[in-house]
């Protein structure tokens, strides 16, 4: 399978880039990037702190999809856009990490979805997919009668916003097996005089501190018992290692508008 | 919905007894004990520590199925095959968290479960079983190239064996998911030079200490991330709690043997 | 060594009778209550679940405080403060894990220890005691500018304050290490947009749940590392274990106000 | 306070420049490697993935050393003990992070130690040092009687022996405390039928897999409650930020043989 990364001067591209080369059964031929990007013309193997491989970062997409399979793809909503629409001509996949798209950005991505295959998640990390189907199953089988639902994560000292991104993801994946409305169940902020919990509510409790990648934690606490489904980000190549899989998956998928739960079979 | 427990004046019946008197829609209408028990004639109420009910400790079980829709069952494998015939006659569920049967017996439970529904579990917890079946499903989704599956249990002090009972079944739940034989894939009892870890493997390890009632926990360990899948017991009252919960699932069902996994519909 | 056991009749009172039944060195020999106690002239082994143990819960702590070396109390402040002046005079140890005393009522309990040893401590238990001295040395050793300080907490679903006292107490045992004042550096209710962390924050995060009786931690998260100091109660005996260790360590102490870290040697 | 870093072309010596290049108070100014190395001659900012600081790696430990205060020393026992006499003649502190020292090789590194400062750790990381440091204080403070120790630890799935080298030294620490010897009380490999625990015991539980840096719990279990005094290591860098605080205390120190432990204060 041969590959393009665009974004191939970013943090992320030479991630990409990095782990596309460790990684078997596919090709880098490509590398992009933006017009006015410091990186065209270098290596993009030097790039990604390998040894060089014999591919300079350009800024043409249409010569460059023409000879690949996938395009992986983490760099900023209209950009993304912009390459869907070149990957849609020339019906490649596209594995979409970018974050951030409006609604009417969303809109353009799935009009591209109807002429090629694309993948699209917010977290590309197969075990955060994953522990996501697995709180949904877990909210539909415990009761909220008899089970309430928290979500605790922790992240960095620098992080600027809680919860997290992808403790709400949990959070509505909980809401879902339930068949509720999160924001109308969401208990945030615990603090002071609370009274006693809400039957139904999902709680959420953030920590913050020294260079945490990423640590959350859904809590299923019954008369007597408690489950815990937890997930643990060691580092960023997750995200990379999930795009990868993504791409691998989607070879030979018909067009249409795919998330990370198709490709880890989490929708039966 | 009306009841019946066997074995009421044990610790487990004494239990089922309380939390039978907890549990709207049923209502306990008898309570049975071996012929030479020294509570019979006593109160059931009173032995739960509990008011009086006005339920005498008989053990005629004839008598009483047949004033019952349920019987209760946490006692030995002969006493529960003599009741499994005696619940098959009556054509009332019997709901059996009884253990250590052998193939034999197990054989007299399947013949019984012939002529009425039986819910068999040798862990009643719906904790325990939805964790169960959710290592199932991450064992099935994450590939044994990709993350190492290990088991880890806390019981007290007092506890003779290891791996615990239910880290076995988590094992088992694990290997079904991976299709492979449990017993060729264990790595039990790592200490001194162990070689690097095999792919694939199993690994269990049990900590003991305190008053600990049961906590377990499978790990699925990838590059760069891992999942956690927790239970933690606070209490014994869990599985008098999961029997209930069966035996108010079998009213009406057709004859079979069933599990806590149809119980709690993990099996679709 | 002989003791007495106050508000017999109550929860704790009950607790307490069954543990110094069970504990060796001590004796319990007398059992009060308050004057319109429906329990007076129970025998308060039957109280307490146990085996009679001939002993009469009566009104009369004069008589009593006579026949014992110290005496256990779980009551209230008013009460607390009566059976102090008593145990001063009777020159016996009053080991006090009632709460809630007003800044009036903690100086007559000072007076009392003027002429008698009393420990007085808000959690009795030996392991939360230990703990918030390790979380003090802790937070001695790592400077604010490399380690930051999260403190969370998890209770039933019943209770109606965030956060716990117990997380407080942990709370200023970390303050105390770092020689700040904790109200001025604490980080409570995080949500929304939260801006970076501040350097010497102290944070806290509740979770409700389930019957969870109290889990606390307290993280140190540096770079590249986290230390976390963890404290996890099964049951509520531990704190009426924490008061017989209290009560034995009591025996020959000279007057004076103590705590359980005097008890336990963590004020050295 | 000037530096030099000995090993600089290894993987711990690149470390130790690129951590050494970020603190405040220190400038390395000297890079040294062995006389056969690859190394020679390139500059130690590029071998660390910095810009180039000017500094050449040579293999002239004599001149290097007169021109620093402190050497910084992560390679090999023989390495060591040479670098350690050329210290000592110049009279400058030596952080040896190297390990796996025999008896004799010791008792050379303490006669250097008696001519200038040596600070000797088999783990650098001021958390392992200061977590170690609160293993004693619990395990004397929580006798054997009430208390149970169960050590657990995580590492990658590369790692070949179990228990690690900082599991055992967690357990020196909790047997130091206890005043008892780790090796008559240890408990290893606990696996199939294992009797009731025995007082007193140590246990150990090593889990493998993914690609875990270094988890390690120590749990004092008692009737009712839990302590669990736990680190995490999320990179390796922690182990250099350790050396460079070792070098940083060692300055104007009189000579002698000092452990992370007096770099912490964790001796009183």
């Amino acid at each position: 399978m041969r590959l393009a990364v665009v974004g191939a001067g970013g943090h992320m591209g030479r991630e990409l880039t990095r782990i596309a080369a460790q990684t078997q059964g596919v090709k880098l031929v490509a590398a992009l990037d933006h017009k006015d990007s410091e990186w065209l013309g270098h290596d993009a193997g030097v790039l990604a702190g390998l040894q060089p491989l014999g591919i300079s970062v350009t800024d043409d997409p249409q010569t460059a999809f023409a000879r690949v399979d996938a395009v992986l793809d983490f760099t900023r909503p209209e950009a993304s856009i912009a390459y869907a629409n070149y990957a849609a001509q020339a019906h490649i996949a596209h594995i979409i990490g970018t974050t951030g798209f409006s609604d009417s950005q969303e809109k353009k991505i799935a009009a591209a979805a109807r002429k090629t295959a694309i993948v699209k998640s917010g977290n590309m990390s197969p075990g955060v997919n994953l522990l996501a189907g697995l709180v949904k199953k877990a909210a539909q089988v415990l009761s909220a009668e008899g089970f309430d639902i928290e979500i605790v994560e922790m992240h960095h000292r620098r992080k600027v916003d809680a919860p997290s991104g992808t403790a709400l993801l949990l959070g509505e994946a909980a809401a879902l097996g339930r068949g509720i409305n999160l924001a109308e169940h969401s208990a945030r902020g615990r603090d002071g005089h609370t009274s006693e919990r809400e039957t139904g509510a999902i709680g959420f409790a953030s920590l913050r501190g020294g260079s945490v990648v990423g640590e959350h934690s859904v809590i299923f606490a019954g008369e007597g018992e408690r489950i815990t489904l937890s997930h643990s980000a060691e580092n960023r190549t997750i995200f990379a290692r999930g795009a990868l899989k993504a791409a691998l998956w989607a070879k030979g998928k018909p067009h249409g508008l795919y998330s990370m739960f198709d490709v880890l079979g989490l929708n039966d």
